[in-house]
């Protein structure tokens, strides 16, 4: 598990003043990796990393001889179109060059102009999804969504009886994530209306999204071969933020007996800086289970994933509707928790999910399911919020939304922040709906 | 969609002997794509045609400048490690090639020598899994299939009140997906004793085959575009033999609510040729939908598919276990039908998959789910063949099945048939089963 270190000291200061900024994402204890190029400027998509108000051009900053040795190695990757060579490294590179850009990006660094000189400023960039996604698995860790949307679906038993034993999950669509500033148009599909005996062809009626976490793998594993959980720290590269997009009304016409399907694979939208497990490292503690409930099975459990298997990851979602944008209102908050009340950890899906030999691959994109918390505010869809359409949600403008309408824009925000640390955060992850064609 | 034309005539004759050997899988009038290399080699993988018992070296070929015009610009596709590019240039270009192929192989054609030198033995090769697959989606559009095994895991309600309207699907796992050969461990996994109250860890003790035909995407659609029934062909290259492996016990315990997911992952097999449509356009014939059954919704329906929407594959799955290979015996023969029956045809699953706006793309995989017929002997699981392990299925050789075991190799095979036409055939797909590690 990546250690405390000198990466992490709240004391760092960076000689790009923005990055040294109260309540900025990008401080140099951050360091998010994504892929970028400038705004309609047809340049190659490459990889960069964020501080303060710019991103600094990996590919650029390694053409420059910035980085030596494994760091230098990891450097070349970090600047490629795709992630997916950074992710195959490994910790030990990962960590040599999260060392390298800290302190060629500290106050005091010899050599600023060169490094200076890779940087390009945030407002005129472009981002795309930071890796060739091999596969993307949604899970479905938060208890308190299970609890809620299980409810609405399966008023008898809104809890299978396999949520307290396994993560439960299933494989999502790749083709259709986009990075944050995606849109869509609101998808048509079949709907049985309440009551009716037979489907009609509509319009979603029910569009809501999904506050998640994304986490990217990092090194693979073979096929036939599973992740042990004291082993799987080698396979996380790092975390963003997922919006899961999903057509409730679709969704209950068509999941039994196989699962979600239409109902989900018009979009997914991602953030696009990956916050590394490095980085996150100050903001984990203790993942508890619940008095009462089973006792994990052997290769669910390990004394230091109990230990820090928990992310104190900040998470809120956020809607920004047509009105509001035309007024230059701002946007309205729909909730507010953290991860670390997610019922499985990153660790426990990863071991789940290779346990019968499943191969992860670098770049796999893994959904931690919609992390609703266990209090008033903290449900983090529109479905839980407005308890299954019935008791719509003001946006304190005078609207109201029971589920999302044209134009409505949803933006997901998280952060990490603990006494004796930086904040960091994640970035936006937004995406708007569109009229159906 | 696809015209008979010169390339199915039956009276088609090639220089090549052993393409006109009765039963050869791949006669002249086949002519299916896969990617290769010789055994052991090092060699690159490049793409080939079968023909007898060769295959075409389409890098060689293509490099030896055997083609000129639009069917020079598809070999060149043809010959690369993948397939995605060929799929990706649609009918026009397929069909070129197609016919440059089918005047170059035949008897009487120029140039013999130079075709000749451009051909490997079938015997020296290895093959791959011939495109980089970027989704892999999995149906369940027969009906006996869903009726038999619906019985077993929801004995009130055995066909969702959906099926009828809808081709039911869900994501599938790409990255263990492998090529006819292909061998993995038996799972392990949770599995709920019948009667426990808990689940147990425990190897899969009812691992068990799935008989279907996979569906290679060719051109694909736009994100938010659905593909309309009637312009479904330029969609699909062409289709395998693929082997849905499936963990029963696994599957019945984790797969609620939001489908299969470990059960499944482990592992499925394609075979490494891919018949294409074109080669498939004799055999195709009309789509009954069963009398008293909801008339399909306008995006599901086409005079043109009703037309051709069906494929009369005769598909067989064959066991053949260590024992059997010890002794030297053939394999049994579990299975035995036709992939006419399946209730949604290839085409409506293009046009629901893409209905709701997710977008497919050129090697994109879709298996058409467990195609078992009506009758006797033509159930294409084991499940379903010995009654959910209730009546032990015969090997003929002394040995039953309820499932699978260690050392069990299976093979599906799959051939196309018709009065005044060429038989055409798929190849094997074979994998087999090894101990839990």
């Amino acid at each position: 598990m990546h250690a405390i270190d000198e990466t992490h000291s709240p004391a760092l200061v960076s000689w790009l003043a923005s990055a040294n900024q109260a309540g900025a994402d990008f401080p140099l204890q951050n360091l998010p990796h994504g892929v970028f190029r400038r705004q309609a400027s047809g340049e190659a998509w490459r990889g960069g990393v964020a501080i303060g108000d710019q991103v600094l051009d990996m590919a650029a900053a390694h053409a420059a001889g910035l980085f030596t040795g494994e760091a230098a190695v990891a450097a070349g990757h970090a600047g490629a179109p795709a992630l997916n060579g950074l992710m195959a490294l490994g910790p030990s590179a990962w960590q040599a060059l999260r060392l390298a850009l800290s302190r060629g990006l500290r106050e005091g660094a010899t050599d600023q102009a060169r490094w200076r000189a890779c940087l390009v400023p945030l407002a005129e960039i472009e981002m795309t999804v930071p890796a060739r996604i091999g596969d993307y698995t949604d899970m479905y860790a938060s208890i308190h969504h299970a609890g809620n949307i299980g409810k609405l679906f399966r008023p008898d038993s809104p809890l299978t009886p396999n949520f307290k034993w396994l993560p439960i999950g299933y494989h999502g669509r790749v083709s259709s994530i986009g990075v944050s500033g995606q849109s869509f148009p609101r998808p048509r599909g079949q709907i049985l209306p309440p009551g009716a005996a037979a489907p009609v062809f509509s319009e979603c009626k029910r569009l809501d999204y999904e506050l998640e976490l994304g986490i990217w793998i990092g090194q693979g594993n073979a096929q036939g071969e599973p992740v042990p959980l004291a082993d799987v720290e080698r396979h996380l590269f790092g975390m963003c933020l997922l919006n899961d997009w999903s057509a409730r009304d679709i969704q209950a016409w068509e999941y039994q007996p196989l699962g979600p399907f239409l109902a989900k694979s018009f979009a997914t939208t991602v953030s696009p800086w990956i916050v590394t497990m490095a980085a996150l490292a100050p903001y984990r503690g203790q993942w508890i289970r619940p008095e009462g409930d089973p006792q994990p099975m052997p290769y669910l459990d390990d004394p230091a994933i109990r230990e820090r298997g928990a992310f104190d990851i900040t998470i809120e979602s956020w809607l920004e509707s047509a009105t509001m944008r035309a007024a230059g209102q701002n946007a309205a908050r729909l909730s507010h928790s953290s991860f670390r009340h997610s019922y499985w950890t990153v660790g426990q899906m990863v071991a789940h999910h290779t346990v019968g030999g499943c191969n992860l691959q670098p770049g796999d994109l893994i959904g931690t399911g919609t992390q609703s918390g266990p209090g008033e505010g903290e449900a983090a869809a529109l479905i839980e919020q407005s308890v299954g359409g019935k008791q719509p949600v003001s946006l304190g403008n005078g609207e109201t939304r029971s589920f999302l309408e044209d134009g409505d824009t949803v933006i997901l925000r998280a952060w990490c922040e603990r006494p004796g640390f930086a904040r960091i955060g994640f970035g936006d992850c937004r995406g708007t709906v569109l009229p159906a064609r």
